[in-house]
C-alpha cells in the first residue's frame, strides 16, 4: 500500500475546517433630490446597464410616478417597475411571489441591481424576494420615510410575517447600498414622522445624551417643519444614523444577541401585531421604552426626575405614553418569551441606565412587570 | 450655528461606506458508522441541547430509523423528527413549508441546531428552509449518498426548484460542519453510485490527473465493492473533496464567476429538467463533461488519444456516453443560454485543456455545437 495512501486514511479520520469570510462592503449616501435629472445618483447605480429595475411602494409611486418617469427618460434608462401596496397585511409570501414573478417575467440577470424605493415594509419585502431570487442579486435601499431613514436604511435584515409572526421569514442580506433623501420626509403625514421619531427617541434613551437633548429642545420644530430645513434635522438624522451604525457594523448577522439596539423591541410586538391598525412601529416602540424606563426607575437604577424627562419628550414629540395593550400583563409576558425565545433562551432585556447609556438584565419577574404596568399609568396621567 | 453643525452639513452630503465581514467556519468531520451508539459525533453536534431536531430523507429513515431511533435512545437524547419525501419534483415551495411549519411546532430556536440527513436533495431543501427561518438557523449536514459526500457535503449553496427552473430560489448559507460517513454508500443501488461518480469523473477531468488516473484504473472495484473496502475509495473521496474545497473556499459567494466547477453544468440543465425520469444529475453532468471535450477536440485542444480515453473512463464508470437530449441542437443552445444568464451575461464555459486542468471560453457559437453533437455520435458509437 502506498504510503500517501496510509496518511490518507488517518486524514479520512481527522477532517478538517473550512474558513473563510464574507467581505460586506456598502455605501451610504446622501442625496438631495434624487428624481432632479440632473442629480446622477440612481442613474449611476453600480450592477445595473442601460434598464433598471425598479420594486416602489404604490404610496409613494403616486406622489413621484411622474417625476420618476421623467427623470429616466432624460437620462436616456428604460425602466422595468413594480408597485407594490406596502401594509403590514401585505408583508407576506404572497407579495413576495409577485415580486419573484416581475423578476421571472423581466429575466432579471444574476447580477442586475434592483432599486427598491418605499418604507420599512417595501424595503423588508423586496430585499426578502431579492435576496433569494438566484440565491441572491444585488439591491440598492431608498428609503423614504424618516423611519425607514434613521433605522431600515443600515441595517442588513430582510423578511416577511409569516404563521402570524413578525419577520419569521427573512435573511441577513445587505444591500449594495443606501440612497438617503430627507426631502421625502416633507410629503409624510405627521402620525408618520411621530412613527420615525419613535425609533430616533429609542436610540437617544440608550445611545445618545446630545440626541436626546435635541429631541427635547427641537420637538415642536421637527414636527413642524418636517425635517426640511436648517441644521438640526441634518444633526438629527446624522446622530441616529451614526449611532445605529455604530452598532450594526460590529454585528450585522447578530452573532452577538444582546443588542442595545432590541430597546424598545422586547415588549411592544406583540401588542404592534394585534393592534395593527392603531399602533405604528415607532410608536409600540416607544411604548416600549417607556415601559423599560418604568421596570429601571422601579430597580432605583434612576430617579423620578429622569422618568419625568423622558416622559415628557415623550409627549412633546407626540408619542402615545399610554395603550390599552400596555395594561394586558399577560399580553406582556407574551411578547417578552417570544423575544426570549428569539434571543435564543436569554431575555437580554436592554434598559436605560441613565439617559443615553443602557444595561442588559436577564432577570425580569411577573412583578416586574405588574409594577412597571402601575408606574406606567402613573407617569402617564401625571402632566 | 454650531460649527459641529456645519461639519454635519459636509458629512452629510459625502455619506460613508459600511465596511465589514461575516466570518464562516465549518468543520467537515469523517466518522465511520455514525449511528454506532459509542460514536458520539452526532450526539455531540454544537449548539444543540438535550433535544434534536432532525430532517431526514424518507428512504434513508426507511433504512436507518431503527438504528437512529436505538442511536438517541442510548444517548439519553429526545428527538423530534420529520421525514421528506426526496424527488427532485419534490423540491419545492410546498416541501419547504412543511419544515418550516415543523420547526414553528416544535418551537425551535434561533441558535437551535438542524440535523439533516440525507443526499442532495434533503439537503438543499432542508439547508434552505433553515437559512429563512427566523433570518437563519444553524444545520449539520449528513450527506447519505456518494454523490452528496463529494458535492453538497462542501458547499454552501441551498435551494428548490421555481418558475420549472432548477435552484431559482436559494441562498448560499453555510452549515456549520458536515459529518461524512462513507458506510451509507453501501446499501446504495449502482445507478447512483454511477451518478456520484458523475461528478468526481467531472472534477477528476478539469482538476487532478491523479483522481483521474484512479477512476480508470479502479473503476470496477470501486463500482463492484461500492467504496467499503481498502484504500482507493478514501483516496478517492478525500481527493474529490479537497479538490472542491479548494475551489469552494476562496469563492463561497461565487463572487467570481468564472468557476470550473460549473464544467459539466452547461449543457446538462435543461436536458436534465426535460428528462429528469431518465437521467440522474451525475449522468446529466457527464454528458455535458463529454460534449465539452468534444468541443475542446474539435478546436484542437487536445488529441484523438485523450478524448478517446475520457470516452473510455466515462464508459467504464457505466456513464451514459450518449443521450437524445445531446442531439436536440436547440435544447443545448437554450440551456447555454440560461447558463450564461446566470453568468451574468459572459459563457465562462470551462474546458478540459488536458486531462486534470481547464480553461474558460466564451465564444462558443453554434456550429460549435452541431461539430459538437457529431464527434459526440462518432465517439460513443468508436467501442
Amino acid at each position: 500500500m502506498n504510503t500517501n495512501y496510509l496518511a490518507d486514511y488517518h486524514q479520512f479520520s481527522r477532517g478538517g475546517r473550512i474558513e473563510t469570510s464574507l467581505p460586506v462592503s456598502f455605501f451610504l449616501k446622501y442625496s438631495s433630490s434624487i428624481f432632479d435629472c440632473r442629480n446622477k445618483s440612481l442613474a449611476s447605480i453600480p450592477g445595473s446597464g442601460e434598464r433598471k429595475v425598479i420594486i416602489i411602494d404604490q404610496a409613494v409611486q403616486e406622489i413621484y410616478g411622474e417625476m420618476i418617469s421623467s427623470y429616466f427618460d432624460d437620462n436616456k434608462l428604460d425602466v422595468v417597475q413594480l408597485r407594490i401596496l406596502c401594509t403590514e397585511e401585505e408583508k407576506n409570501i404572497h407579495t413576495v411571489e409577485k415580486i419573484l414573478r416581475f423578476f421571472e417575467k423581466n429575466t432579471v440577470l444574476r447580477r442586475e441591481t434592483i432599486i427598491c424605493i418605499g418604507g420599512g415594509i417595501l424595503l423588508d419585502i423586496a430585499g426578502y424576494a431579492c435576496s433569494i431570487y438566484r440565491r441572491g442579486i444585488p439591491y440598492v435601499k431608498v428609503p423614504t420615510t424618516l423611519l425607514s431613514i434613521v433605522d431600515a436604511s443600515v441595517g442588513s435584515k430582510v423578511g416577511i410575517n409569516h404563521f402570524g409572526r413578525r419577520n419569521r421569514l427573512g435573511a441577513y442580506y445587505p444591500p449594495i447600498g443606501t440612497l438617503i433623501d430627507k426631502n421625502f420626509i416633507k410629503t409624510e403625514k405627521e402620525q408618520n414622522i411621530v412613527n420615525g421619531l419613535g425609533e430616533i427617541f429609542k436610540l437617544s434613551l440608550i445611545k445618545s445624551r446630545e440626541l436626546f437633548d435635541l429631541l427635547q429642545n427641537n420637538s415642536s420644530l421637527l414636527l413642524r417643519e418636517k425635517f426640511q430645513y436648517g441644521a438640526v434635522p441634518v444633526r438629527v438624522i446624522n446622530l441616529a444614523i451614526s449611532e445605529m451604525v455604530s452598532e450594526l457594523e460590529p454585528n450585522l448577522w447578530e452573532k452577538d444577541l444582546k443588542r442595545c439596539v432590541d430597546f424598545g423591541h422586547t415588549f411592544s410586538p406583540v401588542p404592534e401585531m394585534l393592534y395593527s391598525q392603531s399602533l405604528l412601529h415607532g410608536e409600540a416602540v416607544a411604548l416600549d421604552c417607556l415601559f423599560s424606563s418604568c421596570i429601571a426607575f422601579n430597580r432605583s437604577i434612576f430617579c423620578n426626575d429622569t422618568l419625568h424627562r423622558i416622559f415628557s419628550v415623550a409627549r412633546s414629540l407626540k408619542l402615545k405614553t399610554f395603550h390599552e395593550s400596555f395594561a394586558d400583563t399577560n399580553l406582556l409576558i407574551k411578547s417578552l418569551e417570544d423575544a426570549t425565545t428569539h434571543r435564543n433562551g436569554n431575555q437580554n432585556l436592554p434598559l436605560p441606565s441613565t439617559i443615553g447609556d443602557h444595561i442588559f438584565v436577564n432577570d425580569i419577574t411577573e412583578s416586574d412587570i405588574v409594577n412597571a404596568q402601575t408606574t406606567m399609568v402613573k407617569y402617564h396621567e401625571s402632566e
